[in-house]
């Protein structure tokens, strides 16, 4: 039988909010099970950009990094967030080290070529070393993750956090019992935007299809449940979106959130 | 018979200047031996401080570190400096892993009480864990070790590389052969400081004090030979200040810069 591990990706809306960012933390650490935590980068990037007079141009939610944009990037995200988190976690006994995907070779990107957009300096995932990672594992180390890869040539990319969640899931799925939990500022996918009673507790693909088509399910939530179906349709045991403030219910039997069910379940 | 272990640290000028910090790094990457880097963070601090307008106070050659100038020092050594190494040593083929003191809890430091100057967020370092650090060289990896400590308390604090670099030294030692390394923009420790040429091949604890009371040597030479006596004179196997275009030339019989002679050699 593998061993479980828990992958949880927090969201930037949480990042961004200090108290609710410490509260998030400290459930986390009375997590029992071995865990990763992969992190986004919030407004913060933006608000650091504004005051370095660096424009900031977001297409379909994504963040288009030129050079002045990827050092601001990789600033805050693998910088300032990475190392607040950790030194957080180190404080409450949780044995955190701060990565980035450059960081012992552990997410090697290439840069996106697109069709009509010029995303700029943003990588897509090609390879996780899994050496690497199961060996922090096995010396009983939290990984924390900032969402910044490298292409194995000297640069630095700027990938999606929920892309490096569902990558990391999969390829750790050959290793161990993977549990991939979407924190984020909703209470799970809503049937309706405007009311956080609404929570789909599950969705399989169909349903997925069918919300996406009537336009229940619409920009930002569509990449994410892209990721998460990738991760629950390739090996991984069990994928849930839920508030960052729900975390602990995960680990009871009637938890809150969104479950999804793969297409092999 | 202790391995060997190099611990080269390299210094602000070297990074600020993109060109040498590459050919620093080349270098660096033919070394056959396992090594750690420890870096400093140069003048990008103070511009990114200035770009952001928090005004920055050095007092004998320290940084005041308020809550917002620690932000910025994370930022930019932990994030932008640490980063970019990472990714071009692994393009080197060096399997390096970018750590903060917090990560891995590898360097625990206390706050700074000084009893006339309030220098802010700068820790003195405490306790090295020699148990994480050894484990990392044992998987072959290169740590890059960015001036920035924590608490244990949930705080980071900013900490002069020069004395990481020796504390490094000191506590590997147990373990290792160390074998350290100051790499900066001068040749070595000068008679004359406006001659590259006179470069002071070897010193000991009796000609410091002799070349510091005439004022020969003097401010930013002297916590640097501080902490490099320390290292000599607490185990470490070799202590040298050597010019960052001359690293490969400590390989050969004869090489170039300034060696220290500890009190028990």
């Amino acid at each position: 039988m593998k061993p479980k591990l828990h992958i949880i990706k927090i969201g930037g809306n949480i990042i961004d909010d200090s108290p609710a960012l410490n509260r998030f933390l400290t459930d986390l650490s009375s997590l029992q099970e071995p865990f990763m935590l992969v992190h986004g980068g919030g407004k913060l990037a933006t608000s650091m950009s504004d005051q370095l007079g660096i424009p900031t141009t977001m297409i379909e939610g994504r963040r288009i990094t030129d050079e002045k944009t990827l050092e601001v990037v990789v600033m805050v995200y693998a910088g300032l967030v990475n190392k607040t988190i950790v030194a957080r976690l180190q404080a409450h006994g949780v044995d955190a080290i701060g990565l980035c995907g450059a960081d012992a070779g552990i997410i090697k990107a290439t840069l996106r070529k697109h069709p009509s957009i010029d995303y700029g300096r943003v990588g897509d995932i090609d390879h996780i070393n899994l050496t690497a990672l199961s060996l922090f594992l096995d010396m009983k180390l939290t990984p924390v993750i900032a969402p910044v890869t490298h292409d194995q040539q000297g640069n630095l990319l700027n990938t999606n956090a929920d892309a490096i969640a569902s990558a990391l899931a999969v390829a750790l799925s050959s290793l161990y019992e993977v549990h991939l939990q979407y924190c984020f500022e909703k209470n799970g996918v809503l049937k309706d935007i405007d009311d956080e009673q609404s929570v789909i507790s599950r969705i399989d693909l169909q349903l997925y299809q069918e919300l996406k088509a009537s336009g229940i399910i619409h920009s930002g939530m569509i990449p994410k449940l892209d990721n998460a179906f990738k991760a629950i349709n390739n090996g991984v045991a069990e994928v849930n979106l839920i508030h960052a403030s729900q975390l602990t219910s995960l680990f009871t039997p009637h938890h809150a959130g969104t479950k999804l069910v793969g297409s092999f379940s």
